[in-house]
C-alpha cells in the first residue's frame, strides 16, 4: 500500500475545476477570491472547497481568501501539470483526430508528439505541426526516441491490448484507453479507461433520479 | 434536497462495470457468480461489490452468489438502461463523428437519431442509417419531432452555450457537453461536462502519486 494519503477522485476533479475558475478570475483582474465565491463559480458549497484544499495544506488567509495566482500554482503542482507531458496517440480515426486536434490539451501542456495507425491509407498522412501518421510498427522505438510518457489508445477494441503492449514495451508511464475494452497491464503502468457507454450509464442514472424526484 | 438516497458516483460507475462483466460471464455460459469472482474481474475487493449492490437491495444468495442474468436485469433497471434513449448530436467535427459512429453506444440503446452542424459544407452530408447532417437551425423542431431526450454537444467552446439553449428550448432532459466550457442551465436540465483536460489532470495526478510512492 502507498504511504500517500488517499484523496477522493472527486477532490482531484474539483481541483481541476477550481484551477479553471482561478484562470478566469485572473483574466478578469482579480487578485484574491473567497472560498464562497470560488464555490459559487463551481456550483458547489464553500465547505467543500475548504475541505478539498485542506487535504494539501493551508492555502487561504482567514477573512481574506485565496491568492488567485498563488493558488493556481499550488494546484498545478498538486496535479503535476506544472510541466509538459508528451503524448503518443494510436488509432487515427475520428476519436484519435479529435484528441490530436484538441486545442485545449496542447494549451495545457499535453503535447501530442506522435500519431500511429496500421492502415496503409493513413500512414504518412500529414498532421499539424509537420508530423505525419507513423506506422504502428514504429510505435515502440518512437516512444523511446521522443520520450513519450502517456500513450493514448483510440483504436477499435480488438486492437487495443496489442497496442497497449507496444506502449508498455516502449516504457510509457500511463495509458489512456478510449477503446471500449479493458486493458490488462502490470502494476508499473497506470491505465485509465474512458468508456463513453459508462459515461452514458451515469447520465441516464442521474436523469432517472431527477425525473423520479 | 432530493428524497432519494445519495449514492456515490463511483458506485454508479462500478455498477456499469459489473454489468459489462456479467454480460461476458453470461456469454461464457456462467449462471451464477460470487462477489469474489465479480470483484476479481473488476480488479476491486469483494466487500466493495457487496456494498455497492447493497445500496439497492438484496440481490445475492449467501454462499451461492448472484444470478448472472438476473443481476444484469437489476443493474439495467437501476441505471435506467433497460430502454432506448434518443440522442441528438450538435457539431459534426471529429468528436461528433466519433460519438455518432461509436458502435457500442448504439448497441447499448443510445440511438443517435439526428446530427446537426452550422457549416454549409457539412449540412446535407449523408450519414449511416440514411440520416443527413441537418442545419443547426432545425435543431429545436427536430428535438421535438424525433423525441430527442439527450443532446450531445461537440461544437467549439464558443458555440456551446448557444447550442445548449437550442437543445433546452426543444426540451431535452439532459445535455452531454464535450466542448471545453461550462454550460449554464436552469435546474430542469441535467448537464454533464466531459472535459478531456480534466481527465488528463486526474491522470497526471495519479501518475505523480505513483512515481512518488
Amino acid at each position: 500500500m502507498s504511504k500517500v494519503q488517499k484523496i477522493p477522485k472527486a477532490t482531484i476533479t474539483r481541483l481541476s475545476m477550481y484551477y479553471r475558475q482561478l484562470e478566469l478570475l485572473e483574466f478578469d483582474g482579480y487578485r484574491m477570491v473567497s472560498s464562497e465565491k470560488l464555490a459559487w463559480l463551481c456550483q458547489i458549497n464553500p465547505a467543500q472547497v475548504r475541505k478539498d484544499l485542506g487535504y494539501f495544506g493551508e492555502f487561504g488567509v482567514r477573512g481574506v481568501g485565496y491568492d488567485v495566482i498563488d493558488l493556481q500554482a499550488q494546484i498545478k503542482k498538486i496535479l503535476s501539470v506544472n510541466r509538459d507531458w508528451n503524448l503518443g496517440i494510436a488509432g487515427m480515426g475520428n476519436m484519435g483526430c479529435a484528441i490530436l486536434l484538441h486545442r485545449n490539451l496542447a494549451l495545457r501542456g499535453f503535447k501530442c508528439v506522435a500519431a500511429f495507425d496500421n492502415a496503409m491509407d493513413r500512414i504518412g498522412m500529414p498532421l499539424p505541426g509537420g508530423m505525419k501518421v507513423q506506422d504502428i510498427k514504429e510505435l515502440k522505438t518512437t516512444v523511446r526516441d521522443l520520450n513519450i510518457e502517456i500513450g493514448v489508445i483510440t483504436t477499435p477494441a480488438s486492437a487495443a491490448q496489442g497496442v497497449a503492449n507496444l506502449f508498455m514495451e516502449g516504457h510509457v508511464n500511463a495509458i489512456l484507453n478510449f477503446a471500449p475494452t479493458r486493458i490488462d497491464s502490470p502494476n508499473c503502468c497506470l491505465v485509465e479507461n474512458i468508456d463513453f457507454t459508462v459515461i452514458m450509464d451515469i447520465l441516464t442514472y442521474k436523469l432517472h433520479q431527477k425525473m423520479a424526484a
